[in-house]
């Protein structure tokens, strides 16, 4: 079967935008996707997104944001995992091209979250834990995550200061990333004495409620990779090697090991296989930090880092400009921000520019292959990219 | 590429299920259609449901109906397109079964509409309109399909009594499904009087509010189709010989012909020419009648009457047993029942059996080749499958 290659990419800032609707914003990203593969059009449309049914009140978002965008009558459909909704596009997106479906697809992500006053917002995105056995008693989604964070600090020996980590380095890097929400840097201090949300987990070690909209290009075949190449005076081909997705129990307490995403693991162990490289071939990643805990998890069930270390690595250097692989240069989500639905698309997004060479913010060192990591729930889903530059 | 096949599919009974989850009924669905199959369990669930959001508060339903179902940790994620959601499913469970993404999906429909009162219900439905343009101003559902209907009647002068006969049939033959809602005969007098619900939409011109799951499974290649086929002792292949999905705007007010959907002229046109088929070969067909008059617009918009000639010929007897197409033995959205994010699962579904001459309701005369047509909003997007008999 041919190849599915990205050809462009477009995002929007991610912010707390008042005045503008999940429309505009998607079309904003959708058209400078498009202008960004040299005006290749989609022929289908596939939309990451979580909660427009509750905040938007709006379903059948598909064909909504298609016609506005000016490009009635497309297939155009909604796919929903939670904050791993985008990764779930871009998974459906590569199924559409490579099935032969459609020939040109445009995988995009959009979250209108202050669509809703915050408190709104809060119980829209709780909506990713068992309605059931945890919403029901009054659990927040960072409620979830501080008991994981909590268990993982005893069983390991962490001190808060540990964690503090991850937010400064992700706060430097969104410094220079002119789509993020948060590109300040910070301080230690400043992290550690930040409002308490749900103990231990404090304001800045959790990602940001913003919206935001992001969309990639893909198409199937290295001719029409090429013409957009030659179209558009680029001299790389990124190819999307491989997606996969894996999921666990919704509720944590029905988890084998609260420390450790097993659809984390599953996933990447499917998406490394089936694109041929080895972990190790990784230069560079995007990974999913809701938290400064699940930025730590991710790196060890990726495989980044043994299981109980990767505070540590942290602390000491690693992951950082010239390691290998390279982590989170667009702020991550804590920084960058977090556009839930949008958030696996802005991933993408990000690798394949640095694989081109041209991200707009903390550069990679000219990598090779990419690895992008979302995920919906608290380790729920996973869906993992790999992208590597073309030969 | 290789072929898509149908070996198997799964149906709960439709109705109002007050002591029954999503998750129950799912998974009844799911194993109903892995026992179908002989026992050949999915590697990757795809789910359609508009309303968990909404009704349920519960998204990441992919991971939520697996886990339950036993089959913890597959790929598994919701698609929404309105109520086209199922027929979405079925288009995207197409394209990762073709793409190679997965050898074995099993897409599934789920809808849990009692989980809230009805006028909550309601209110869900309606989100399939346009929020900003429509919804705000209190219209419902009901109500959008009420004009058009009024339109209609106008434009091509038909009375209330023409669109009797369309409740009337689906009725008749709902009678013998044992899965629907609505397994009763009823009469022209009982329709013309029912309370009106949205003038001209009377309670009989309506489908019914109701819960339900319905589960098909897909395999790439032959190979693994005659496998089943063995297991199974079948001696009959069916082929899902082609989807494909259009769509038009949201909010009617933007349409270029407000009694033409345009996303079910483009999808069918597609869906045909895909498989390789005329429209003429098409020997059975489900179509997507939330309402009388969609029932209607369904048989002039695929192709099967001339516009505006519908509900003479429908009267005339066209379209019933021993014509070329049958149409809607289940009993249709009208009176099987419309499970919202399930109707197009159960369509092909029925569909399939059909042409394995083993559905459990009104017989077909040994269909050769089906579509299904599944719409979400007034046709605002339009999902048809194209199902044959492999020889």
């Amino acid at each position: 079967m041919e190849k599915v290659y990205l050809v462009g990419a477009g995002m929007t800032k991610i912010g707390r935008f008042f005045d503008k609707s999940a429309r505009s914003l998607f079309s904003e990203a959708l058209w400078k996707a498009i202008e960004d593969a040299g005006g290749l059009r989609p022929d289908a449309v596939v939309i990451g997104n979580m909660t427009s049914s509750v905040l938007m009140e709006q379903d059948d978002l598909g064909p909504l944001l298609v016609d506005f965008a000016g490009l009635r009558g497309l297939p155009a459909f909604k796919v929903e995992a939670a904050c791993g909704s985008g990764g779930a596009a871009v998974y459906t997106g590569y199924a559409l091209v490579k099935s032969g479906l459609a020939d040109v697809v445009a995988v995009g992500g959009v979250e209108k979250l202050t669509e809703g006053v915050t408190s709104e917002a809060t119980k829209a995105l709780a909506q990713a834990s068992d309605a059931q056995y945890e919403l029901i008693y009054g659990v927040t989604f960072t409620g979830l995550n501080a008991m994981v964070m909590r268990y993982y600090m005893e069983k390991f020996g962490y001190t808060r200061e540990d964690f503090a980590y991850w937010p400064l380095r992700m706060h430097e890097y969104a410094s220079y990333n002119p789509y993020a929400q948060l590109p300040r840097k910070t301080t230690l201090e400043a992290i550690l004495n930040s409002p308490l949300i749900a103990d231990p987990i404090r304001l800045f070690d959790a990602s940001p409620i913003g919206d935001g909209a992001a969309v990639v290009i893909l198409v199937r075949g290295e001719e029409r990779a090429r013409e957009v190449a030659k179209k558009t005076g680029r001299d790389v081909l990124v190819e999307l090697a491989s997606v996969a997705m894996a999921t666990d129990s919704v509720d944590l307490a029905s988890r084998r090991d609260l420390l450790t995403m097993e659809s984390t693991v599953t996933a990447t162990r499917e998406a490394v296989k089936r694109a041929g490289i080895s972990l190790k071939d990784v230069d560079y990643a995007e990974v999913h930090d809701a938290f400064s805990i699940t930025g730590f998890l991710a790196l060890e069930d990726i495989g980044f880092a043994p299981k109980g270390e990767a505070p540590k690595l942290w602390r000491e250097g690693r992951f950082a400009k010239g390691d290998k692989p390279e982590v989170n240069f667009s702020g991550g989500l804590k920084a960058r921000g977090h556009p839930v639905g949008a958030t696996g698309v802005y991933q993408v997004a990000e690798a394949y520019l640095q694989l081109r060479g041209d991200f707009p913010g903390y550069k990679a060192s000219s990598p090779e292959t990419a690895l992008t990591h979302n995920i919906g729930g608290v380790g729920t889903i996973t869906a993992v990219s790999v992208l590597r530059r073309a030969k």
